[in-house]
């Protein structure tokens, strides 16, 4: 029965390890439209949403039918557990990078964000695309060293963030770049905050200890 | 054992109850916080989402000890899995409500909005706090049939959602207004958004079929 179970679990390790994988790939489709105006690359990060949307269905069956079946206990269970929370987190990264992409598609083939704005997007999404690379790390080998560091390092995103409020404001930009700016600022804020609930969901995986009980959560997502 | 697990399903469907009671309540307080500039039903939301994030953490640790010790299958087992997500769905709309109170407190005894923008906000509060009873409704009696018509009434706030994009345009509004319009219709919103969640959840709780598997999420956040 173990070693079903092991097989089991595996295959649907495989699975998460591929939803991260597609994320990654949506966060930085996300970036080459937003900020090059390539809306090739917006379609493919819209179409490729149904892919991350059904891996999740996938996971959850899968880990409904090992719960069912295996009884999982101490590590295993707190992995499936786990498993079924990484990959809601990751369905909703794979919804906010689809809305980028579709807020860069709308204003094709100019950008939805004034000139001066686009330096501050350009380092959130290359936050972004670092942070992707992490959780993928993170994922493959457990690692609560790394989780902690996409926990300890969101600050960072926070300050890009709280500057996109600046430029949201300023003169001699539109009314709807002042709406892109702020609903732009907003989704990518939220792909690092389901970054580090992922990163958080990790190191309960290794230690048992939720630490989102500790810090409180989207505490940046107030208005400024 | 059965009676055990029966047991201990009722304390953690209790605590889940409690749960969407408190995001009721924080809901209406968000509305009185914003369309009344009340700033203690601000504060009292505020202050109240610490309790809603520990009842998701009790949440959470029961049903894992219940997995654990009980192996439940069938019903039993999506019930306790559905109530996982259920909890991390209630854990935003307090987060989201508490939002929409901060965005009230910060300009008291203002309001963030103008004058002609509030009465398509008062109507989205009073949906959502529909919405919320509803919910309550849903969760006490296992009724998929209030479940469809939350998922089915979803479109009403979508709808109201849009109106606020055009309140955001308009002239004569500062900068800041079209800035608080847009995440606090962002907010409700995704208030809307998670109730759809939650009622998708007890329909597969009642039939093992996950009605997310049809329609797309979140289809309305994108930009417009």
């Amino acid at each position: 029965m173990r070693v079903i179970f092991n097989e089991e679990l595996k295959q649907v390790a495989d699975d998460l390890d591929r939803m991260a994988q597609d994320v990654r790939k949506a966060i930085n489709g996300a970036g080459e439209a937003l900020l090059k105006q390539d809306v090739e690359a917006a379609q493919t990060v819209i179409d490729g949403d149904i892919e991350i949307d059904a891996l999740e269905s996938s996971i959850i069956d899968q880990c409904v039918r090992l719960l069912a079946k295996q009884n999982p206990v101490a590590t295993d269970l707190r992995v499936v557990v786990s498993t079924l929370r990484l990959a809601s987190t990751f369905e909703r990264m794979g919804d906010l990078a689809r809305h980028v992409a579709e807020g860069a598609r709308r204003t094709y083939p100019a950008s939805p964000l004034p000139e001066e704005a686009q330096p501050v997007f350009a380092e959130m999404l290359e936050f972004l695309s670092d942070t992707a690379d992490q959780l993928i790390a993170m994922l493959s080998d457990r690692d609560a060293k790394t989780a902690e560091h996409i926990i300890l390092n969101d600050d960072k995103l926070d300050e890009l963030h709280h500057k996109t409020f600046e430029l949201a404001l300023s003169d001699g930009i539109t009314r709807q770049q002042t709406v892109d700016i702020v609903l732009l600022g907003r989704f990518l804020e939220r792909l690092g905050d389901h970054a580090v609930s992922a990163a958080r969901r990790v190191v309960y995986i290794v230690s048992g200890f939720d630490p989102s009980k500790k810090p409180a959560r989207d505490e940046e997502g107030a208005i400024e």
